[in-house]
């Protein structure tokens, strides 16, 4: 059960509709975002409404039978739009393009990419400055330094920051730097850091989890949302299945089941769903057409060369090739009758 | 190491050809199709081709390192075209579209579909009459009667027949009434099946197995070439994986990579790769941009009705609509350089 | 529900009796095995069966809420017990060994394995006549000549034969030289070979599908015992899943599930389980603790020379120390009060 | 390459050798442990180490192909053996019971637990105070609270406490009241906790990701070794499937490998591995005969009333049994010569 409480509402007020939901066998979680202020219930699914209907405070209430609630779009219809200022937003109804390197590796490549995606008209730039490697050897980014620099270019440029915190202690240091917190694949269930991510006013794109379902997907949007944050984009980047082929298996099944579950963007990451770049293109605009709200891919000057994940990357005449063509794609998505 | 023989060639030198080839320490395997006669040799991936490129007979020598040979796109570049008759065919380029209920039912629902069909300017028609059951006591189809009824049905209309056959008996008395046998999901690797279908002159299109490999499914695929069959289209249907919310996972990223393995049509089957009858159109419009050469998709007059699957059909305004979205988006397709 | 039927009741009073239980809305089918006679009603499941207990011809009645039904321990709680003959049975209560090569390959190799046999006090031999190969151009077996050799010599030394059968057409020619009949990983849902394999009266061991799941085996035995035949076992030999390290993931959870739910016995092949020689043993003797009524691994004079599957197959020392192993740990099972 | 420094080597000799060695080719990671001083060099895999040999400083040199290198049996073949002192360890050839409640719960609870554990002879106690749940308004734990009072009680005892650290701002809060530190299966790659439990010296146990790869295992456990921390010991839990009828599929054939891969100690968890009370004690004793060193499993006065996991947990009775069984079937396997 969400209980949505009138603007302003006095603390003792709060405390007397708590104490009333809960004597009805409730176990009452408040939560207060940027947007409004909660009551989330867990407790009998066939309660009559109509016994606390009348109590003063309330704005609205919903019965939501999912696990997870606030992420559900059933008592919240309308879809979220992530807005990120300066006219650029991630938004049901739009196509966002995300795209840049793996690592953020120096000063010159930084400014290659921001003159790539202006170029291509792309106001959105991916990239990692904190790298989760499975190897404790390998290359793990170039750290705050990295991110300070690569926000300063972006900022002249007007071009919005999409890169990965990786723990609780990054997200402070990391804040002034960022316009899209990412939550990697690893981390999808790291439930401090997500609970963490809800204290702070930014956009969060949480990734799918290496074997995560897409229940457990919503779930840990439902952690952020609860902390307080309402600016959730989901993010289908392949599961681990037994083919070996490619590099995961996306899953764009998952697109459409996510966007009539929840109210929260979703886009695709054909990148390292396929892991093989040649095939980046089509899978991203399979992902067009399965009804993502937005594509995040990755580009590099000299896909060869770059530190990591270049088997993957798109050189920069195939990013322009492929900006170009998602928006063709969902220019004729928009013309079909599709849920 | 295939080796194409010139044609008309007499069974000595065929002899000759073998014996020396065997000599260099190979194991053949002679094979012989419709369209050629063949010699497939299995040993040292190292061999100098110049020792025998000379004899007499050969009319090319190609080293081809997969485990699969003939369906191969290493030594057969150009994409292979089914060609069902009367203006019919699948093949790369083209966008073919097969559509129909899981089950035969009925004369009426035949005459039902049909009339769809013709509507909206579909020629290939699917349905089962012999059904693969996990439980003994479900319905397993209308067997041949119901088959020799169709065929008839469909054969006034112009419409061409795709069903299943479930084994090495049934082939012979269906052949009469079938344009495409379709080898299912559980039959991927029952190789006694795919040999025999090697010795027929019609199309078979293989389904990839319920939990088979993108490797595995082309190694079916070469018994029937091998068995000498050309006629071969891979389907992709979904997998099974650990995800619950869909009935399978739909593996679009197998589409291009079989499309660069092998000179076969691939196509795609949404219905069975999601299982949910509101996103089989976003399914099937992915798997066209992802670039497959044809649809195969359920639909019936009363999908609620149906014997079997109807959760995963379309009825035939949602068909109609689909077949319409399908082609949009295959002639959009046809304007990128996509692989 | 099952019914189970008097012993000779007249056809007539069967027909009373599936017109009846018709009449009630439930679906009859009506099975005749080895052992007895079975009405089998597909309906509700709250049907009131003193509505028909009454009725004449009814031995007992059994409501099964399991999608099988007479492979349930629902309505057999006692253990069905396999009797081969020759007192060699596969049991609850006993340990089976079952030992051989992955392919049979000689008289010599034949002679070999069976002597092998002999000093270890095994009296069951496997091996493969028909070998289901993902390649075509792969060693497929010795065949039926292979196995007439082969049973004549185990005839003489008293060990009995378990083969893999591929296709209905085998099973009438394998028959008379075949002591169970083995349906491999991957034809585990070939619903017309398990039909036909029904209508003999010879034990068969059915594998559990590569990706196939524990309610899939047992409704795959549903289809042998509901086809006219009881003498069915089970065998877990590993899953396809993501992990590589290993050929398979034996899954010996399925071991206690599958005994908890069905009266059939239930036999591990480590072999294929883990597909790693060296651990064999370890998998095998995990297996007996698991609660297996049987083991079936794969031994071989030499295994580096084996025809196939020599990287998993055992020589006859490891053989011998690994039998003597199994039964003590056995034996020290059988002290313990497990389900 | 692993190289083991001499003890109290000069920092400046320290840097001679990393320049020389760097000079190779090779990229250094120094790491320096509670044991030892090393230099892990990323290189060539064909290095002539007689080029380094002679060096001053130098103990030993191992080539080590593995992607992980400090926790390979390729250099270290001596197991590791676990010292927690009181004489309580966890080692190769003997066999550690680790068992309590999947939650901490309150004093009465850890008293009850306490007692059951003396009474069956078993000397570490596992338990949650921080649990991570998938949905934010579960229970989540008692907490540091939980711990301390749950460590007053177990010093008492002389029981050791195993218990999951969910993220690094914990490490040094719990670090007084903790003997192992668990990382669960959701945090398998969360490096930043790995590297800070490399800082401390006290037991880590690492559980296998949920759907972790036997090589990520390993490559989290490097992490936590380079971090600086040798006391390492590997879980096996159960891997995610398709199959559902047990919440996960254990993989014991995870247990020879890693055995024979790594000088790590192996433990067994089969509560999660099948997720049924009834069928635990027979998949704990599976995993004794796979070679595992201990076995850590869930008990509770009264399972029913937990306030997690009930159902996989033992009851006392249950648990004192299986503890009994465990040792039995632990001493029957060490008079077999298995791997």
């Amino acid at each position: 059960m969400i209980i949505q409480l009138k603007k302003d509402l006095p603390i003792k007020d709060v405390d007397f509709l708590t104490a009333t939901i809960t004597g009805f066998g409730y176990q009452i979680t408040p939560v207060s975002t940027q947007f409004g202020h909660y009551l989330i219930g867990i407790g009998s699914r066939n309660f009559d409404i109509r016994k606390i209907g009348h109590l003063p405070g309330i704005q609205d209430i919903h019965m939501v039978s999912d696990d997870y609630k606030l992420v559900s779009k059933k008592w919240k219809v309308k879809p979220t739009k992530i807005d990120l200022g300066d006219d650029i937003a991630i938004q049901d109804g739009e196509m966002a393009i995300m795209a840049g390197p793996c690592s953020i590796e120096s000063e010159e490549q930084i400014v290659n990419v921001i003159n790539h995606l202006k170029q291509s008209g792309i106001s959105l730039m991916r990239g990692g400055v904190f790298k989760p490697r499975s190897s404790p050897y390998a290359f793990r980014g170039l750290g705050l330094d990295g991110l300070k620099l690569w926000h300063q270019l972006a900022r002249e440029a007007g071009i919005k920051i999409v890169t990965e915190v990786m723990q609780v202690s990054q997200i402070a240091e990391m804040y002034d730097y960022v316009d899209i917190f990412q939550v990697g694949a690893r981390n999808t269930q790291n439930f401090n850091l997500l609970d963490e991510l809800g204290k702070v006013d930014k956009a969060v794109l949480i990734k799918r989890g290496i074997s995560g379902t897409i229940e457990e997907l919503l779930q840990s949007a439902e952690y952020v949302f609860s902390g307080g944050n309402e600016k959730i984009i989901l993010c289908e980047r392949g599961i681990r299945t037994y083919e070996r082929a490619s590099r995961n298996t996306l899953d764009l099944n998952a697109i459409p089941i996510l966007k009539a579950k929840s109210h929260l963007p979703v886009v695709v990451d054909p990148s390292h769903g396929i892991g093989i770049r040649e095939y980046v293109p089509q899978m991203a605009l399979s992902g067009v057409m399965s009804g993502a709200d937005g594509i995040i891919y990755e580009t590099h000057e000299n896909p060869d060369k770059a530190y990591s994940d270049g088997q993957q990357t798109l050189n920069f005449d195939q990013s322009s090739l492929l900006a170009d063509q998602i928006r063709k794609t969902f220019a004729l998505r928009k013309t079909f009758q599709l849920l």
